[in-house]
């Protein structure tokens, strides 16, 4: 392809985006296609001879969009949003033109420095500690999800409890960590990927606000300590995936520093709440913590990947997981003045998603993003009320900043029959979870372009088939 | 950003990016910047309200040109290349537009599909055996990096080796893997973040072609098991990264098999020749190994981040690797007809990374990513002719398909020096490594815009810089 190619193709393919982003109401929600079927309409075999760009558009109009779940549409409330904006596909498209690798400073300065500097800048509109700031002895970096921000925060705190001799020996199977009931399956996978076990995972029990009961967790240590086990990490949540409950931080740091237990805090979800100032008390005794993430691909309108990671002690992070082959030497490294992000995270190589967030930090500005999230939280809180005034339906719990959880009264089955009818109806699509025992429908309002008239056609949608399956009966 | 405005700025950056793919001979091809030079011109703070797109545009000149190093630049020789391509600039574009979640099959089906699809087409086309295809027990998946599918791969093989068992109590401090000296350092990070530990990484020694002696390897799988351990991985490598040197499969897979070890196969710079029949014997034995992986982020055209990770059985990577909470639930997972790849990888979430690989695909063809591949291997041959004929130069081992290892007769300190004033030069970038315990100049050629003229005027920089440096002495 010559960049004059690249330029008339380009523009198309731009257009193209701009016009899904136009018509993006008009596909069903969720794709309608069976397993296999989108595959049944693909050669067996990779073509020998290129094929015109012409075809491969065809393909994307043909084949693929209706073979996706449209996750940027405004009748979008599953799960959480997968956030994206012009300004982060913009970054996304000039990192990938650049396409430079930013394993060391030396590969390439401004990928990392940006990097270390956008993560500065929200420290300050987060009002997170200073302690995670890059000019203390903490410091930020990009990971692809919360995920893999805990895997590395544990690979952290499973060296500094056994004095970085983990690294060496192998894990000890004596080591124990916590985290609530209701926080989120990555730490299960991350214990298991860590050679700690699940077995070494204490799920504490949640109060009447799905948070962790702080003395459940004391009685808990005790007894493990007793046991002669090492209790070394608690995960703490500020957004649970069922329920966007937030533990108590003040408690949990007092407590683990105490305990001298690595805190981690996963804010992937409620987190950029924080950049309004009315919700920033999420935040309070975050200074107590070894670590925190939150993902702006969730709620700041940057598309996947991009999860802010936090540690109060960098040394910790990078002693953990640095691996020195010498044809990575250089002199920026060796003088000890730059950071190689390398050694803060699972894989070597990394892309410049910097790039994006900063597109994004800059093209909305913090009031633009603290408009977006507001926006999301006074449509969700509207419609609960409108919930909570059905007689047919209950919340089940308050809204928490832009997630409703609801159940029809006629029950579990009930409630999964209706969800499956309103996903494939393909004009909205909600999750679900299962919160006091009891199957709960989740609608999470979070994308960018949702408006009061999509929440009252869905609301009108549920109502209406909720109504003919009681008939139905 | 209306999709009007969206439209009007992609444009602008549509072009921005063919003028740099114009131009990029004309910047330094690493950065001359200072560490901190970049963040110094930066504001101190995020901006509150919105900024021009046209200020982002100017800083994208001002400030992110100077200070990235250009991987896409015809005289970037170092490392291996991170290679991108219109196509998958294109692909990316698109993706990040279309921003889907492919976590579950239902989430996207398309991105499942296309990515399973694509993987298997890759089979045919590399010469891969039928087991790692998908209508088997096997099947590939899309990883960020080598070392992400090595950790994959090594988390498997732990599991299968204990029965499943380290995933509820925690690795099993006698597990042991091996690799070669000159296998990358993936292997050391992979195992300390598995919990294995460094002491159980056996570097077998390697032979005058810098490929692991399985006599060796035989000898200490030997003494391991005297000693109570628990032997479980051999990693082989097709491409060392040192001098994409390759291990020999059939006698590896013979061991392996017999000794009951997972053999993973690391091929991510030296697997896309495979694509080329005259390189495809590199693959000979690997009907043994449980998996494999290749980068068509380095030699395919493919921006960075796409490995593609193979495994005969997936059954037990995804035993490995599960964690089921109940809101990810839903009907066609539980149908067992569909790939939920959130199973096969570190992270919960994931991007739609096969549209770019299949951009790349149909674009360049089988027949235009071949001709790329000679086209490299064939300037390295000639290069490598011109410098064995300078009596000043050797050779450091024969070139192996695009990469060229070799030295001035003046020794380490000479040829490290001669490295650095070559990159301060910002004409051309190069790197080195250790090879037989001498310092060696590294020159891989993999750029897809390189041409003879480039590597002629890089020999005489070196030839002339050399010449310099001798008379300065």
């Amino acid at each position: 392809m010559t960049p004059e190619e690249f330029r008339q193709w380009g523009h198309q393919l731009i257009d193209w985006l701009a016009d899904y982003q136009q018509q993006i109401e008009q596909y069903p929600v969720r794709s309608a296609l069976k397993p296999g079927e989108f595959r049944a309409s693909l050669p067996a075999h990779a073509p020998e001879a290129p094929e015109s760009f012409q075809a491969i558009l065809d393909d994307l109009n043909n084949k693929i969009l209706p073979g996706i779940t449209h996750w940027q549409s405004p009748n979008f409330f599953a799960f959480f949003p997968s956030n994206a904006s012009g300004y982060s596909v913009l970054g996304e498209l000039v990192a990938a033109g650049l396409s430079v690798q930013g394993m060391l400073w030396e590969t390439s300065p401004a990928c990392t420095e940006l990097e270390t500097h956008v993560l500065d800048w929200l420290v300050t509109l987060l009002g997170l500690p200073a302690r995670f700031r890059s000019d203390g002895l903490g410091g930020g970096v990009i990971q692809d999800s919360a995920s893999s921000a805990l895997l590395c925060a544990l690979i952290a705190a499973r060296e500094r409890c056994t004095g970085f001799n983990s690294r060496l020996q192998g894990s000890d199977n004596r080591l124990v960590l916590y985290a609530s009931t209701e926080a989120h399956s990555s730490l299960e996978k991350a214990a298991v990927i860590a050679g700690i076990g699940l077995n070494q995972v204490r799920r504490i029990g949640v109060d009447k606000n799905h948070t962790l009961r702080v003395d459940e967790l004391q009685r808990t240590l005790a007894a493990d300590r007793a046991a002669g086990l090492m209790p070394f990490m608690v995960v703490a949540t500020l957004g649970t995936t069922s329920s966007l409950s937030c533990d108590s931080l003040p408690a949990l740091s007092a407590l683990c520093l105490h305990e001298k237990l690595w805190l981690h805090v996963d804010a992937a979800m409620a987190g950029s709440a924080a950049l309004c100032p009315e919700y920033r008390h999420i935040h309070e005794g975050l200074e107590g913590a070894d670590s925190y993430c939150f993902n702006p691909h969730k709620w700041l309108l940057t598309n996947f990947d991009c999860d802010c990671f936090y540690v109060a002690d960098r040394a910790a992070l990078t002693r953990a997981l640095s691996v020195a082959p010498a044809y990575l030497d250089n002199p920026a490294s060796e003088s000890g003045s730059v950071i190689d992000y390398r050694d803060w995270q699972i894989p070597l190589g990394r892309r410049f998603r910097a790039l994006k967030l900063w597109f994004v930090l800059r093209g909305f500005g913090a009031e633009g993003l603290r408009q977006n999230i507001r926006h999301g939280i006074a449509l969700a809180q509207r419609w609960g009320k409108i919930i909570e005034s059905d007689s047919n339906f209950e919340l089940a719990c308050p809204v928490a900043f832009n997630l409703i959880c609801f159940r029809h009264h006629k029950g579990d089955a009930f409630n999964q029959q209706l969800k499956n009818a309103l996903n494939d109806s393909g004009k909205m699509y909600l999750s679900h979870t299962v919160l006091d025992g009891r199957y709960t429908l989740r609608l999470c309002v979070g994308q960018s372009t949702v408006q009061a008239h999509h929440t009252d056609a869905a609301w009108n949608l549920i109502v209406q088939t909720a109504q003919k399956q009681s008939e139905a009966l």
